[in-house]
């Protein structure tokens, strides 16, 4: 099905200036850069990462689709980065294979519409297994200047995008990447670590912390809580925080900046909310106040 | 298991300078290339394009690894590039995973190695599902320069390196990537059409035709046959020619380009054999000469 499957590819992806040699060569020939390249990939699998036999109700193949661009488009958001271009690999279950790379297309080419990203290229199989679909998606930030996870700063505060925890509900498969805020906070002010929220906000807490080498003292009561967290609550027996807390594939951004930078965008109108959470600590780990002990918290999370 | 397989593999990936940061945050970043960028995409899945039950005597899944690197380093020789950097993305069988992904590691990063390729990144998932490798390779060429399936000219010599057919016997899992000689050609002559032997010798002339708009005349007798065709011929009955003419997974670059340029390239000295088998003439399709009369091959090879 691979070569009928491409030529309608094809004709359904739109050309866009940043991809010069699109579907149908060797390779993708791509334009350079301005700066320097980003460059990530993530897959999800049927029957891990979703299950085609039990999507929330209203949900397809096609929010599987634009799951697979989304997940990425976020680790590029977490980088500061413009994304521009992904190669998409589909591994298919044999039965149905062309009608579900059809169904899952769609919602790739929704996202890579929504986002202006050109598909490059990429590769289709079908073979004895689930259905399975990796991204790999290309982006750019100017010369050194990407977010990274180790250039969090003692004394910043810690700033954290939309609301979290409950996105099993459904929103897991149609997150929002922050790719338009991380534009307008890279051009409004210096932000120093950066993660987006993949595995559950304290675990990528955590992780933010370890890399940069310093600790985080939380303000536990401005953590913002999913409405999707309180709807899970009642079902789960644990409190909205506890899932605000650990669940994960949020797609939000942890940030953090100085205090001055964070004043002025807690002050600016911007895409989506965002709430100043902690700061950061030379103590390493996670921490909050309770009266005046400062109480170690465990992160908690999906562990790979 | 990803979090300390992916600590090993930080420890176990050598730095090289277009990768300033790795493994180990959201996504990679990566020193902009020399020209336009060249991207490609390839997965190689079990009981698809190899049988890890089923190797050829003193095979592993180290060569699993390394061909699936070797598929890719092949793409990007047929745009004439330069190959820079590597995202790898594993599916793993749940049993046995972390000393499957190992094995595997170990020919991919000797291949890295061998063509001084960075591994940038990747993602790591275990499933119900065959042993799946997608790697996406990143290179350059100088602005506007990709050799493109397209651009094969009326006229053209057509050139094939090494020798085809057979590959199954062992050779498609550590093929010879033509990185190295692409570099030679590029800097000693003008390349027009180019595309890898990966579906068979017959059924890549042809799609390098049908991009290009022309045709070949091919002068069978030259087509260099491999030692494997023969050893294959003589289990399957069919003929070496038949082998050398429609078995995939060769991974020989098929080039064209005007004679004088083609009769400079058969006097140089070369990494590896190069031999003429034909030129482009107008009239669309595979064609022989059988005495003054043109007869009309068929193409043949792997159909995905």
């Amino acid at each position: 099905m691979e070569q009928s499957f491409l030529a309608y590819l094809r004709g359904r992806c739109r050309s866009l200036p940043q991809v010069s040699v699109g579907i149908g060569d060797d390779a993708a020939v791509i334009e350079p850069p301005t700066g320097q390249l980003i460059a990530c990939t993530d897959q999800i699998i049927d029957g891990t990462d979703f299950r085609s036999q039990q999507l929330a109700p209203d949900h397809s193949l096609a929010d599987v689709g634009y799951k697979s661009m989304a997940i990425n488009l976020s680790d590029i958001a977490a980088m500061g980065a413009v994304p521009t271009s992904a190669l998409v690999t589909l591994s298919l279950p044999k039965t149905n294979a062309t009608r579900i790379a059809g169904e899952v297309y769609e919602g790739i080419l929704q996202a890579a519409e929504e986002f202006q990203v050109a598909i490059a290229g990429g590769d289709i199989s079908t073979y004895e297994g689930p259905l399975a679909i990796t991204v790999t998606l290309l982006g750019h930030v100017p010369p050194n200047a990407a977010w990274l996870r180790r250039s969090a700063e003692l004394g910043d505060a810690v700033l954290v995008t939309g609301a979290v925890g409950g996105s099993i509900l459904g929103r897991h498969l149609r997150p929002n990447p922050r790719v338009e805020l991380a534009q307008i906070l890279r051009d409004s002010v210096n932000v120093h670590g950066a993660i987006d929220i993949s595995d559950g906000l304290s675990l990528d807490l955590d992780r933010l912390c370890a890399a940069s080498g310093v600790g985080i003292e939380l303000n536990i009561a401005t953590i913002p809580i999913h409405d999707d967290a309180i709807v899970l609550s009642e079902k789960t027996g644990r409190t909205p925080f506890e899932h605000a807390w650990s669940d994960g594939e949020d797609f939000e951004l942890i940030l953090t900046m100085n205090q001055a930078d964070a004043d002025k965008v807690l002050e600016m109108p911007l895409p989506c909310e965002i709430t100043q959470i902690g700061k950061m600590i030379s103590r390493t780990g996670l921490w909050k106040h309770e009266g005046t002990k400062l109480v170690r918290l465990s992160p908690q999370g999906y562990i790979h």
